[in-house]
């Protein structure tokens, strides 16, 4: 009987892999990886190592869960260092939940490997802060689906003082735009669109909402940063001021140079 | 003139550092670190560097952030590596907004390395996602504060799908609490905190909304998760069942093994 480690990958810069992540790769018998994990991370996997791509990609089925769950579970019996490898954290919108329960419901043990998740990747690579204090109070990790009672019904409780970052944002940005509006953002709220945080690919598009619709799409992996903290950086960049930006520095009792 | 690199030294464990932040380290001429991050990680810095601790410790007052920035400005005009270190990841609750500027303004290159925000470094402490799409939907970044107009007013907006992820909740669990249940959720909602994530003085505690009130204090640095996604932990610990917790599965459409 082994460990499976759960591993995130980071964003995809391979540098941003942690010191553990590299270490237990290093000493991996198996590694059972995800769609999003890059060839430069996959060269750190130990030489001998039996490496599964479980993802989807190029129009290919990818495994299901239940499949997934149930490699785990023998990796684990036969093996001594097993390594389930996604792409940023696992326990931000990366099925870690239902991974943690097979393996443990089988008697194998389990242990995240935390890592750099998509949201801070994406706000790095932006040059920008999430939670800059004259701006935002909290930051909603959320993701965007067009299914109905989806998580996407409960932007209703954005307020400008709330960073959001999506997940997979997809190709509607017309209709994320649109909910956005309906959740009370202004037109002249900034956005940021990053793909391929952290690779040579990597894309940046600034924003706001009443253009989002207008915008080429990026290609995934991507993230979207709708916020004020957004604003200065839009601002540099040329963009309209944002409605209200200037009050809420001076509502937050600070000078431009913080306080 | 240099660059100034904002480094997320993660939650704690030294391992779990990024590869680009082990480097950068080893090369850096001066770092001016906040007072999150661990011996074990300022052992990285390079032999020659100048450290500088601008932390609050001890009752010591720290360096106000006008002095950080400051510093900042003064060290990136000098050197030409300067690392400015800080617990977790940069971008969230980090101040990095106000140092970018103050950078920028002045003319110095930055660059934010991001790490390991403590949010996703308690989760994989205490063995859970925070999105189980079963049971979360979304996942809010806050802190609690009692100051009047602060970010937990907007708690207000929490539902049961949500996972609430508390930086920094200090001592006042029975507010916390009290906040919680104003925001509409029931007393056997879930919750666990984590302090000093990843070091071998680590502490979880499971607990639930009616009870933390009355829970001994762990000692700063702590997070605090309260969500339907600690349950299946919480259960198997053998609190109470959740309610509706069950039916959340079935709603869900997929039995306890996923699907």
């Amino acid at each position: 009987m082994g460990r499976v480690y759960l591993i995130g990958a980071g964003p995809g810069d391979p540098e941003l892999l942690t010191l553990k992540a590299a270490r237990i790769l290093a000493q991996a018998e198996v590694v059972l990886r995800d769609g999003l994990v890059s060839r430069e991370v996959l060269a750190m996997v130990a030489a001998g190592a039996r490496v599964i791509d479980a993802g989807k990609r190029c129009g290919r089925q990818g495994l299901g869960q239940e499949e997934i769950n149930a490699l785990l579970v023998l990796y684990g019996t036969q093996s001594e260092v097993v390594v389930r490898l996604k792409g940023g954290d696992p326990s931000v919108f990366g099925r870690a939940g239902e991974e943690l329960e097979a393996l443990r419901d089988a008697g194998i043990e389990v242990e995240i490997v935390p890592g750099v998740t998509a949201a801070v990747g994406a706000a790095a690579a932006a040059g920008i802060s999430l939670t800059d204090r004259r701006l935002a109070s909290q930051v909603v990790l959320s993701t965007y689906s067009r299914r109905a009672g989806s998580g996407a019904g409960e932007w209703g409780a954005l307020t400008p003082e709330t960073t959001l970052v999506l997940y997979m944002p997809g190709r509607e940005y017309g209709e994320i735009a649109q909910r956005l509006r309906e959740a009370g953002l202004p037109a002249d709220f900034p956005c940021v669109i990053v793909s391929s945080i952290g690779r040579p690919e990597q894309e940046i598009r600034w924003s706001n909402v009443g253009r989002l619709g207008s915008e080429a799409r990026l290609s995934p992996p991507a993230i979207l940063i709708a916020g004020r903290v957004a604003a200065r950086e839009w601002k540099r960049r040329g963009g309209a001021v944002l409605q209200g930006f200037d009050e809420a520095l001076e509502l937050a009792g600070v000078n431009e140079k913080g306080g």
